[in-house]
């Protein structure tokens, strides 16, 4: 789908499932003049949780901008119970791209980037080398090199979460970043560090999943992209593709193919971060789209 | 998405594209005690139309089944001038098929209706042949041999209305029926027929599209299942899926590939009509699922 | 691809991988008077191993059909250590079916075996429950429930295995038959037995994989067939593919959703197995198509 | 695949269909000390014509590269009426690149090159745009601007050739150019211009393919990478693939999603170019793969 405006709102929810949620929040929005634009929900029956996405115009809304989410929370919220995220269509979020060496998806998001496809700022590169500075740099995006290892992990993530404070960051992407961030660097962005994995999750979690997939003689291998949890390789999942592959493949030409799974796979991910399109429950995602 | 219960109702709306559309609506359902189950709904922008199905309990439901529909349309459906369907999930479409001698479809679409995947009643099968009799006996359904040449077209088809009509007959599916049927057969089920067509249209419509696949030199070969209308395959398209093929694949290699693929195509097209997951409008499908 | 003729060889070939072997087998073919119709070789450079298949019409073949093997491991295979099989053409398999209650596979099975599509001889069905025999039985195929459980298990695979003689069974397919075969058995049948598990291998392997998909928020789901080894689920994969999912799929929808993906699957594995397109290597397989 | 070596040779044939030809080929190689390292053959059996692709190491090869061609027309070419290709793959081919406006495919096949993974040269961008001017010359590409109009084609498309001819350009990639070659153009470089089309030819040749896919209201969309010809759009396919699509979906929807199959689908196309892994025979492809 296609965002058709951009003063707009959208709303994110999730409470226990009841009669009468749906009517409570469209009028809401309907009695102070609010044009729905899209309204998705979901309802997960096995769990009792009721799962919304709505969005509507704000031209003529009745209620401020900035009052929106408190009077939502008065009025409708906090009668059902609900968890709730509001968002405005042209609140450019502000995204941080981590990589390494390798460029695929870093060169991906910056074409989109480029051509306006991506909704987003980028005004911070952190990577643990110096090869795709000159190529952030041109587009006027900060580049910061900072090497991690076993010894200065430490200080050097407090230096990576002093930059993302002072860019004023939303979330991060894992552009192949290689480096497995501390628990305490994960537990300060929950739901806004997006990593992509090269394996389709669960089969091949960790390190080397070509040559894994290459050894157990695989047909598919596939991409996932998903938040980053503790656990390492076993947060929400966000978007899944897979391509299929042969005995004639050899771990190189995996490792070919599956650039363009992940460049796909994470650009998508991305985009629905972005859009507001996705709610995190229980470890699983909800996307609508 | 499954159903959750037998005892529901189900509602396909679309109407000019308005403020307030889904608070009448849903305001209508919980104002009379249904809970709804789901509710899915799409706009499209371009021509200023709204969509919706919306699925509701009937358990304690204010309003006697057989009054909803008048009620919905006083109350509701005449003051945004709506065009409505409104189906109940206990209520089995009854379903008739068209044969010629090819079984996969037909063999595919028995075996889905033997162990319970097909919520349909099947009472009668038409062929132009007898290949199939037997396998459509040992089921209990009647099956009738009606032979169509351009001589005797008209007083056959009338047959077929005559039995389509005596065994209350809802919707036809041509399970590679090989006959095409004249415009004042179309005309008698408008939505009604179901067809599959061995390619991915628009491309190669009309006879031998394997053939034609493979002159063409395609790297994909398709699948297309849509509503029969009055022009040959170009009916509203429901459902498509397609396949990679090789230089290796000949024609005949094509078509029992494809065959895999029409008995799915087909099998999912029929799914959402029977779950009234689908409307039709200008010539298109929206299907939500 | 599609077998040109009835009367032809095929000579599958592994062997280290060495200068001239394509010209030793195709002179072998050529100054004999066959006529190589397909031939398909590929190199596993990192183990060093050379792989061949290769058919050739028997029409004015100069040696006589049952000394070919005998004069190929003489002339040709002795001198380069090969491993190698040879099949007929028109010699038909002789193939078994293991089931228990669920009727999919067994039912697409049959229904291509009935129009002709799969190239084998099935007199042979071994279940442990009754549900499928009148099906069976209407084909005229033999049908016995052996009934399993851990205090019989080895008198019971004893009968299953003499039924299998009896019938002259080349390979066995278990069309999700829900029993795992004991290790005396699978030695018995090596490269012999293929199963269908309802997963993308290696995930979710053994039982209950649709409920371990759900539980993980997968967005795709898949099915793997594979030779059966001692160690569940771990055998050299045939055939692989999925099909994307959502969290609007219930653990019900992926079942339903997977019996497509798996009846495909296994037909296709089986096709690889009857038309002797693929060789098994160090777990792995090699699959001519 | 991967090629294995940088000192090979590569040979594509096609002639008509005939005994002994695997035979004569691998024995010209093997009794002059080369070594196979890919054998690919397929028989047309309608047409009655072979193809083969058989790359063989020069390390050791008795006879000198530049007489290769000459001693194999002579030695087995000419008696089996040959039509044969000899690449070596330590040849870069050399590749101009014609661009219009639209970046995507472009920044793609940039990033390729860059991080090496295409293996040509690229010397030379044409387009009628200055648009991606300084993206060419920033790694060192020549760029020229050469505006075209239906009054100046002829001297423009002199000028292009002009320029071909001094870069000593081997084959062109139109990467979405949206400008049509004349027929003079086209036929100076026979199977040596690379098309990108964005739909699943041969469905929606011709300008707006997503505008007409959404008319339609087809499922999926496509793209399809083919050789020019005088016709327009009907050339030899290379590459085709598709991806699902919805009613939610806006003809904007329709042409972001297709950025990324055109993207992909043309890259696989060059690729097997560049490799040699294709023959076009009567407007279809063979690609050994």
């Amino acid at each position: 789908m296609t965002k058709s405006t951009k003063n707009s709102a959208v709303l994110l929810i999730h409470c226990p499932d009841k009669s009468g949620i749906v009517v409570a929040i469209t009028e809401f929005i309907y009695k102070n003049d609010g044009n729905i634009l899209y309204l998705d929900q979901h309802v997960d029956t096995e769990r009792g949780v009721f799962f919304m996405r709505v969005e509507w115009e704000l031209d003529g809304f009745a209620i401020d901008r900035h009052k929106i989410a408190e009077y939502f929370e008065t009025l409708v919220g906090s009668r059902y119970q609900m968890t709730s995220q509001l968002y405005f269509a042209d609140d450019k979020p502000r995204m941080a791209l981590f990589v390494s060496k390798m460029s695929h998806c870093f060169y991906d998001l910056l074409a989109r980037y480029e051509c306006g496809e991506l909704d987003v700022e980028i005004p911070l590169v952190i990577s643990n080398h110096t090869d795709l500075q000159t190529a952030s740099e041109r587009l006027g995006i900060e580049y910061h090199c900072i090497s991690i290892n076993k010894d200065n992990k430490e200080e050097q993530e407090a230096r990576q979460k002093a930059l993302l404070a002072q860019h004023d960051i939303d979330f991060i992407v894992l552009a192949r970043y290689m480096q497995v961030l501390s628990d305490e660097f994960v537990k300060d962005y929950p739901q806004r560090v997006i990593n992509i994995h090269h394996s389709f999750l669960p089969a091949f979690p960790g390190g080397r999943p070509y040559h894994s997939a290459h050894e157990r003689g695989v047909k598919i291998i596939g991409a996932t992209s998903h938040y980053v949890t503790a656990e390492l390789d076993a947060g929400p999942i966000i978007e899944q593709d897979v391509v299929h592959v042969s005995h004639k493949d050899t771990v190189e030409d995996l490792v070919r193919i599956g650039r363009d799974l992940e460049k796909i796979v994470l650009a998508r991910a991305v985009r629905h971060h972005v859009h507001h399109d996705l709610l995190v429950y229980e470890n699983r995602t909800v996307v609508f789209d």
